[in-house]
């Protein structure tokens, strides 16, 4: 069993290692069509390469989510393999759309950690990012995630908790080179709704649902190489039940999220976000939206809006946290983000 | 709530609207490989780019049916999302192959109208265009759906119900250009029946049969971008049941209808089709068809053949309707179509 | 029921027919991005065009055992529509990558005949070639089924059993040409292990297990255009399982086998292989291989390795059969491959 990857243990993280993970990956339509068979996804700027051109990109790019996916899930072997939780992400940026033909890979480098106080495990920081075959990095995140320690006598490394951005402020948000939302079509977009007609503080129910069936996660979770047993294995868990990627929850919402924010187009920021509770197969995910900022941009045409993504299994839309400030059981995501809009 | 698509109600339908619909579509080999893997497609002009060559075309196209399902997905948030029942098809057709690189879009008009006598619903004619991103109409359809009314003291409109062929008279066809029969090779096309060999009123019984599977009917329904709620959404519906997309059986009768109709390359026409009965998960379709017609083309080496193609989830083959005239129970597709087969 | 295919029996073939099968193959990177959904391939090779460029080819290639699906689904409607049992495989070997934009086609030749005692069935054994679009042979394998007698007076033929080597020498493998390990990227491809670190005898347990969906093993299957009936309905055994094609499970295991062997990038040869027990919905695959031998080859920086990989659904690895010398309940394959690693 010494050949197979046993992945890493609180204590095997240092401050400052850069970690170049496994398995680049070129990325062609055939992953744009899994994903869109997956998610109700219907963006006309990732759909079709002549809205795309008519915004002034080459061609459709690949979803920006399915872009985080495919570098988020290289770092599974190597950073969340033993972990108990994903406690969040922060100062996710996409700095360049990802095109078919484009080749994959990721980078991480641990920027914190902090031993829990029971000494069993402790929390690492990282921050990754996804370079394409030209060297250029096409986003960037960081995340934390509790990590359980495997020899409990390792000492407890000093303490470093970065200092993360709690929002991304709207002037560092990256807008693709050539991007022109002056002659964006409404009509072929799906709705009519642009930039000014969002309210901060407005609420959105995007009214739509879908039941989660075990087929799709698990084909998704592989799709982006995502090796995390507990994904995939009925007999991994005690309750037999096979816990759903959090990536695959947040694709879900983000497409569920067309109706009432079809113009809501590219994804550019990712301020933070919490898998609120875990989630199962034959749950029905819902999904609501909340503006959170507006922001111009210098892109001609193109606004920037902050929005809280919300992904539910039930209970009233609009309802995120109990009395007691903890999310509602039926809360499964709550994610914050920059998205570019037209004018 | 406001901004998201709650869907037009029978009232908001005005004779000669012309609805362009959103989310255009760009097909890769992503979508024909996800399509071949859905369904057990096999017809050898749409499974070989040298296929395709040898009888004249540039390349392997899109199924066909494939095709229909990307245009008419991109109706449905606009006609049939308050529907109560999609009610036929007519005069359907094929004016030009879909091929990789494509981007679909689809234009409808509004040709019939006629409020129920209970005031509470009425149908809705709809002729549907399907174009490329140079603008040619690739396919055409009618259909007709009954819609709910939403305000209910809306005035009834005037009735006007189109005149409609039931059968696409042959020489209304549309061979694709350059399609030449004479050098086919039966051999890599799996089966030696050519058109001389099939007689009208003969009957084949398809013998496979495939049983439904959730993951399955939402993959497809989600990779044509239709949205319709009661594919998805189990809570929707309250027998916890989700509807499967009409056009998943439609595809799964002609995959199966590969056994015995190899031959039957293309489809060039839509004569009509009913949805006989609902469709659920766990059920196994079967399928058999009949000959209804045969007409000579003026492509080289090809015939034209008209269908009829019946799916069933069980009861014996060849039964169709009872004693009352009624669809039996166990029909679930009575489609009729034209295709076109080596002479 | 004249018109569709009953498939061959028995008495139906004879030493040295040629069978060419149907329905030729395009794949593009839509066949890979599934291939990768359904599977947890993770091999770079076969995953960034990048990577393989620096091992001296062109591009990524297809699958091996995605090719070899390909090639076998063709064979299925004319070599074991009729099978009672998939007995075995023999010298097979990979010649060729498949790259997108191949087309693949299948032509079998029978080299044995041998009726069974009972007279109601008897063993056929083909030869099978895949070739591409420029008629090159891309691989080749000998395998072995009982098939069914229909006319039960039909005279047993002569009896012919082919000698097949029991392990193909190393000095017959194929290295794809301009393979070069030279430059190899131990750090991309996710593990240091190289040929030189295994040792002939040497067990490695995978660790990670997937548990079968029906909906997934269906695409898979249909992807390959494998028609056998058993796989996809439901209704077909009285049991009422869909019984799991041989192939997924080859391809799961290889799959899971990257977790310690995940420099083993190509196959090359198939020694032979067992399908001991059969697989149904739900159970969990997991695998461990054994290492057999080791070769030098020609190319630069490229050794062989000769493993056993078995898959299983429970028990515990390392053991293969009982005291009766018999495969253990809960083993589903043996297979003997070699593959190409970097020295």
């Amino acid at each position: 069993m010494a050949k197979t990857n046993a992945g890493r243990f609180f204590e095997d993280y240092k401050i400052g290692d850069v970690i170049e993970h496994a398995v680049p990956r070129t990325v062609s339509g055939g992953e744009r069509a899994m994903y869109h068979a997956l998610y109700p996804m219907r963006h006309a700027l990732y759909s079709s390469d002549q809205f795309a051109r008519d915004c002034g990109l080459p061609e459709s790019p690949l979803d920006d989510l399915a872009a985080f996916h495919v570098v988020f899930g290289k770092t599974v072997p190597d950073v969340s393999l033993n972990a108990i939780a994903n406690l969040g992400y922060a100062e996710g940026r996409w700095l360049q759309p990802v095109y078919e033909g484009d080749t994959l890979r990721s980078v991480s480098e641990v920027i914190g950690l902090k031993q829990n106080s029971n000494g069993k495990s402790g929390v690492v920081y990282v921050r990754t990012q996804g370079l394409n075959q030209l060297d250029d990095v096409v986003l960037e995140y960081v995340r934390w995630v509790m990590v359980r320690k495997n020899d409990l006598d390792a000492p407890a490394p000093e303490t470093v908790v970065p200092e993360l951005k709690t929002v991304i402020p709207a002037s560092d948000l990256v807008i693709p080179e050539g991007l022109n939302f002056g002659a964006y079509d409404f009509t072929l977009a799906g709705e009519p709704h642009r930039w000014g007609d969002y309210e901060v503080g407005e609420v959105i129910d995007h009214v739509d649902g879908v039941t989660i069936e075990e087929a799709e996660h698990m084909l998704a979770t592989r799709l982006w190489q995502n090796t995390a047993k507990v994904h995939f294995d009925a007999t991994f868990r005690p309750d037999g039940q096979r816990l759903i990627y959090g990536g695959h929850i947040i694709s879900m919402a983000r497409a569920l999220s067309f109706n009432g924010l079809a113009n809501a187009q590219m994804i550019v920021g990712l301020n933070g976000g919490a898998h609120a509770n875990p989630c199962f197969s034959g749950l029905t995910v819902k999904a609501w939206s909340e503006v959170l900022d507006k922001a111009e941009t210098s892109a001609p045409g193109v606004g920037a809006i902050r929005l809280r993504l919300v992904a539910t299994c039930g209970g009233e839309a609009f309802k995120l946290k109990g009395e007691d400030g903890k999310y509602l059981p039926e809360v499964l995501l709550d994610l914050d983000y920059w998205a570019l809009m037209p004018l």
